[in-house]
């Protein structure tokens, strides 16, 4: 087991109960909060309905950063009902233009060594500055703002350990691809990952923040770097040189696993359709046509970032047969490049520019056309995510995104013939809070007609008489369960947002997944979702359980399911199980029967779980099955989801 | 007869045949056209149908200035037809991203004396330059870029004389509300307004384009200012000095009717929910809360407005209480708001940067939240138009507009304790043409899966068997009859797009209008809509012809038919006809039988047409109807449209 590592000591500083065995649950007290607005209206919902008076975290902030398109009234609603309830709860209100929520938060209010959890799967961009930042569903939020410690399995520890230097034109964002192209997306379930080695730095705080925000696709708990003397410069360019606290590992600290990467190694990458673990080299790809390039999103929109972009399109033409986008990722990184000329140098390369916010990398517009490659510096490239179904979405650093702007084609920017600009990371940042909203106020709380309530779920029956609703294959995403897009308006909408579960599956002439799960659920039984390897990977919406649980479904069982889908279902009363035989997959068919007989009494810690599978022609087979449940996590599911207890 | 205005000796210069008495038609030659995207795609398939090798203008310009959101790949697909139509006729492309096309239209292209048409309602905007440009359908387009003349009755001419100066914070928006709150939005078909006095003098170009643009909303066939000195010191900052031509009316030049508009006593005016002639005076308003300020769109985002807005929020903090979203209305614009540092002011202030294009003003993101007042310096605010049904939006100046920001409710300007900022409009203008695409290359034309083909129609039967679908009432714009918001992206999809006609008319449990009409056409009827005042005003949008057409629709009924929504009808073979008795209005209903006997023979210019309403009691009457066909109209609607001559 792991020891004197930096995740340890800030996990021991926050103990609250448990155990410090790997794999098994520890509780940590919560210092801070963040929510965005996608995931946060369900979440504040959720603090309502706990008759919280206000929060018990050091700091709470609620950010708009996801539906800012307001294409109908529900947006704007959203917003302000989040900007009220925040007012009303003692939570700092963002509102939209402010920027991304973890963008904004490294910026002005993260602080080294403390713990951050999320409603959002990026939240890890807080590891950038030495947070223990996780991402989590929206009711663990809630409850971490109610005061209750927050439960992960403690984690193993995968110690990435740097040496050299980048490159020019080589990136951090190729750093965080080359390991999504070594430990994949898979199997890293209740990790942790700690930068170390005398290559830490020579990373700045906005591109160590760029490595553990996308460290999220890998699927571990979080990604974290040392705080030093880069974190104190970059505290203190933000005026907050107070909040600076060191943080190391012990010289003689030993991690669960050792990957080293030679940062003089590292060239431009880039993860191909539809997965970020589907790595590259641009070597490879050049030539390959491009018709659109995205900038932006929580991964590469720094200043540091975009001030590369400005520096490197200065004087130049982006081609005529791309479109390029940028979105800055904040208030702070747009008004600096505004003051400072950069940005007239972005405009007159022919770039458009977007408003600061998630925007594309969620589906929020710059869908790309039909049968055209799509470039973007952001974190997930799933199938169908940009909007258009069958894109060919693909990965890149800032800097490989300009190169392909400049050429219409994939081309490794060192190549290019463009000397690398010499991007100085500001002495001082542009401090402006003006758009933070301090908490105050009448305390009344605005409720449009679109703000619906948390729904409500029963006990777990004893008798599950379930019918496998739908079987899925490997790698399936919230977003495949919960779309966004066109769809995230309806967040605060359970009854509307659920009709659209497993909208990508709907095929013509037959009824869609909500029409055969409310069939089944009317019927009195229980709806039952099959899936294979990496169920539930992807955004942290805990949409993708709600909104199954309002249409009946009780059980999910596949190969694997992700940390955060996972405690989603828990949290709403929906039993996640592991095939112990995974060739049973095979076995289990739509339509099929499978009836967990006392199936209160059969779950307890660590035991396996019993159903009984009927086929279509009456044969019948026992799939046995596993889970990783705790004492609390069962309590929690027999009572019918975390808001009945 | 009016006789020596500016309009009329263009309407010389330009004279192909016709008459040259008020109300007759004229043909004239046309210069220039320019297409947007909403519109366009349906006037080059046009074209296209029409086998033209290459446009016959001087200058073609198509922008994409409308759907950018691109949500799913229809948008974009749009854009790439586009782009390589633009390039295989002979057309320039101004991409997404590059500005509104009428901003752009006025900075980079247009030309006093020309004729320009263009197939969107605001192409007036011209007139500001002392253009003669007229809004109207993409076939008329279609038409003028394969060089046949344009067809108007030839004009009734409204001089508005201005005399004075405006006072600090009282804005060329307010002259054209005044203008509205006088003339109203109906009644002005076949008119042009001219403006001329030595208050004329005192107002820049981007002043007049501000006003000749609004002055769409009266009604007329266009607007238009002298050209002047202002004139040519605004096309030398453009380094366009070679362009201008001076242009006045001669000083005994006679008008059919004048109204005389100080400047010095305009003061802050509202257009109020729900049309641009429901004026009241912002100290009337005052006090009311505001939720969302909304400043850009075609009217009001040259350099003036944007570099006043951005002076005034200089060191302000926009109200909490609402959000400020800015749309710059050109590349131009924003890229030298982004060299002098007003941007970054305006951005300090907490506003949001929306991207350069027409996007709130067309329903495009931005909707309020309900019950929720918006401000906006656009255009138009018919209900719903914002997205949010029951939506209460006002339309102001950009000066009006940034005081209520600041203030968070209705606030005249006057009184906020601002000192009105001295703008002083730019010497030489930033020219950056680099996003506007010449024609040439390969000639391949990009069509993909969303891109279809104009329907046909079919002659017009002589015995017309016809069936009301729908009665609306007054006032219903092209924004009623074809929805844009979310459905704008389908107009290249006929099919798809007739689904939503009269979409805001339908009613749960009730069959659609498109339902409705469909049943008609299948059991071999033909579908008859009846409107009642100003029927089709606003958008130019041909799909409010083309979908009813598609439809079986044969006939609208109205009181009165706007000018542009009646040339489409004609031009798609649909016959519009006024009740000769307006009585007659009250007696038919929906679902009622009108037969026309003999149809074909009865169109004859200047004669009235019989049919026969049968009650769904039976009972019968003769109603008269008539209408302002042209023999060249008659000729093209017997053909069942211009597309089968």
């Amino acid at each position: 087991m792991a020891r004197g590592t930096v995740v340890q000591k800030i996990i021991e500083a926050h103990f609250v109960e448990g155990s410090r065995e790997t794999g098994k649950p520890v509780a940590i007290r919560i210092d801070q909060t963040l929510t965005q607005d996608a995931t946060g209206t369900m979440a504040y919902l959720e603090l309502e309905a706990m008759n919280v008076p206000g929060v018990k975290t050091e700091l709470s902030v609620s950010y708009v950063d996801h539906n800012m398109m307001q294409n109908g009234p529900e947006n704007r609603n959203d917003h302000l009902y989040l900007q009220s309830v925040a007012a009303a709860k003692g939570v700092r209100f963002s509102p939209p233009g402010n920027g991304i929520c973890h963008q904004v938060h490294l910026e002005r209010f993260g602080v080294p060594g403390k713990t951050l959890i999320g409603s959002d799967s990026h939240t890890p961009t807080g590891g950038g500055i030495g947070m223990m930042a996780i991402g989590a569903g929206g009711l663990d939020v809630a409850l971490a703002m109610a005061g209750k410690p927050f439960r992960i399995p403690y984690p193993k520890v995968i110690g990435v350990k740097l040496t050299g230097k980048l490159s020019p034109w080589c990136a951090a964002k190729d750093v965080i691809l080359k390991l999504l192209s070594i430990l994949t997306t898979k199997g890293n379930v209740g990790s942790v990952v700690e930068y170390f080695g005398p290559g830490v730095a020579t990373l700045t705080v906005p591109q160590r923040a760029t490595i553990t925000n996308m460290g999220a696709e890998l699927g571990v708990t979080t990604s974290l770097f040392p705080s030093d003397e880069s974190t104190r410069v970059f505290l203190k360019a933000q005026d907050r040189e107070k909040d600076f606290v060191p943080l190391a590992a012990d010289p003689d600290a030993e991690y669960d696993q050792v990957i080293e990467i030679r940062l003089d190694e590292i060239e431009p990458l880039a993860a191909c359709p539809s997965s970020p673990d589907n790595i590259k080299s641009v070597r490879e790809l050049a030539g390959t046509k491009v018709g659109q390039v995205l900038i932006g999103s929580c991964t590469n929109s720094s200043y540091r970032d975009l001030a590369m972009v400005a520096m490197t399109l200065k004087g130049r033409r982006v081609s005529e047969s791309v479109t390029l986008s940028i979105a800055p990722g904040s208030r702070q990184v747009l008004e600096m490049l505004a003051r400072n000329g950069m940005l007239a140098d972005i405009i007159a390369s022919g770039a458009r520019i977007l408003e600061t916010g998630c925007g594309p990398c969620i589906g929020q517009g710059q869908s790309p056309a039909d049968d055209t490659v799509s470039v973007r510096t952001f974190n997930r490239n799933f199938a169908g995510r940009t909007g258009t179904k069958g894109d060919q979405a693909y990965l890149v650093s800032p800097e490989t995104a300009v190169a392909i702007a400049l050429t219409g084609e994939f081309t490794d920017p060192r190549t290019a013939g463009i000397e690398y600009p010499n991007v100085v990371e500001p002495e001082v940042f542009e401090i402006n809070d003006n758009m933070i909203q301090l908490p105050g106020g009448s305390g009344e709380i605005v409720r449009k007609r679109t703000i619906g309530a948390p729904p409500v779920n029963q006990p777990l029956p004893d008798e599950l008489d379930g019918v496998v609703v739908i079987k899925v294959g490997d790698k399936i995403t919230t977003d495949h369960i919960m779309p966004a897009g066109i769809h995230l308006k309806h967040r605060s909408n359970i009854p509307v947002y659920a009709k659209v579960v497993f909208e990508c599956f709907n095929e013509a002439g037959r009824p869609t997944f909500a029409e055969r799960a409310s069939a089944v659920r009317d019927s009195g039984k229980a709806g039952i979702i099959v899936g294979r390897d990496s169920y539930g990977q992807g955004s942290s919406r805990e949409h993708a359980a709600i909104c199954p649980m309002y249409l009946g479904v009780k059980v999910v069982a596949a190969l694997a399911i992700e940390r955060i889908h996972s405690a989603n279902l828990v949290n709403f009363g929906i039993v996640p199980l592991v095939f112990a035989n995974p060739a049973d997959y095979d076995s289990i068919g739509e339509n099929d029967s499978l009836v967990f007989h006392s199936l209160r009494g059969q779950l307890r810690p660590g035991e396996p779980v019993r159903g009984e599978l009927t086929k279509a022609d009456g044969t019948k087979k026992e799939i046995v099955f596993n889970h990783r449940l705790s004492a609390e996590d069962i309590r929690i599911i027999l009572a019918g989801g975390m808001l009945n207890l």
